[in-house]
């Protein structure tokens, strides 16, 4: 496939289009974003879009889809009580997670539905997923919106961490395949993770470049 | 590992505490950024920060670290020429991938140090990376600083796409699994993919919820 201007990509199918351009950035990490409103209404909704912002202060970011034409009970519990948590997906939680982005009433839980232990740990506001191996609890850090299409970034500050001790490395790394967390490519694929490469971190007077 | 504060993140041995917030996120794509200056000098760095954004209009993102301690040629590049490509990482490619993170001089090319041939086409001023089977071509939308950390957000929209059709389902999903794209965790920790599932658009009466 070659695709040589811009016009192109404008000019495809919807559907296609969307697939496409979900897809063309690689694998993604699925997570579960778990949040309550001041009225304790549970929710819980599948992301692609977790990403890595800083170690120090520890930052965390996810997109979240503009507000305009849908109800984004995420945002607006994030919005309400300034929490939220972060939970991976393993390889038996799948279907249950994928269907957590069907479009529910407000007052019913995706925790419910979806068959999913809402979990409170430590007096923090926001529920975790039991089910879950890793779990993150953040309080909300900044919210940024992206004025070229209305998207959000939200940023959350990690406070709170619960990871089983057997899948941390001593030198911090969580070590995925030990915990069949899985990934996600486009809308609704999924892939299982298997470990094939390590490197150290790179230096210049490394025996692989002196070699080149 | 149950970490109950932000102060215990903070206290943690700053190499253990940097591995550790890097890989709870989940698996993160591996890719190849490739841009070039006016001086013609090219430049190729790893990044695993690249993130779906919109696909109407078709946008992609990534995450720069703070431009204050360290050159930052990909930015420098951008800035100056507002194009780049994002070239995915295959399983035979890991290595020489990797050692594009080493601080070269900025008269060196990453192309050249590690092995990769830089490929123009179709009049595109930045280097797509001949050895990738899905290479991006963008143009500079926007760049958000994030005021959290000093990061910043850069956004491209996809004007150029080339990839195999053998690995592009008739819906436009790309088929990772066809590809050999392989995916990050952390800062050193490599993997490759094994699709386990797949799942319609997920909707309020399908069968899965009906039975719950």
């Amino acid at each position: 496939m070659e695709i040589k201007s811009g016009k192109e990509i404008e000019d495809m199918e919807r559907i296609k289009r969307l697939n496409l351009i979900n897809s063309i950035t690689g694998i993604s990490p699925a997570n579960l974003i778990g949040t309550i409103s001041n009225d304790l209404i549970e929710n819980l909704s599948i992301f692609s879009s977790v990403i890595h912002i800083g170690s120090n202060p520890p930052l965390i970011g996810f997109i979240l889809r503009p507000t305009k034409k849908n109800r984004r009970d995420t945002y607006e519990n994030i919005i309400e009580t300034n929490k939220f948590t972060i939970n991976h997906i393993n390889s038996d939680m799948i279907e249950r997670s994928h269907y957590t982005s069907v479009k529910f009433d407000k007052n019913e839980s995706e925790f419910q539905k979806c068959q999913f232990k809402a979990e409170y740990l430590n007096n923090f506001q926001a529920p975790y997923v039991k089910e879950s191996d890793v779990k993150i609890g953040l309080n909300l850090e900044d919210i940024q919106l992206i004025k070229s299409n209305g998207c959000r970034l939200i940023i959350g500050r990690v406070e709170r961490l619960y990871a089983p001790s057997s899948a941390i490395h001593k030198n911090g790394n969580i070590q995925l395949e030990l915990l069949n967390s899985v990934g996600v490519s486009g809308l609704n694929t999924y892939y299982s993770l298997n470990k094939i490469a390590e490197y150290p971190y790179a230096r210049v007077n490394d025996p692989f470049l002196k070699e080149a």
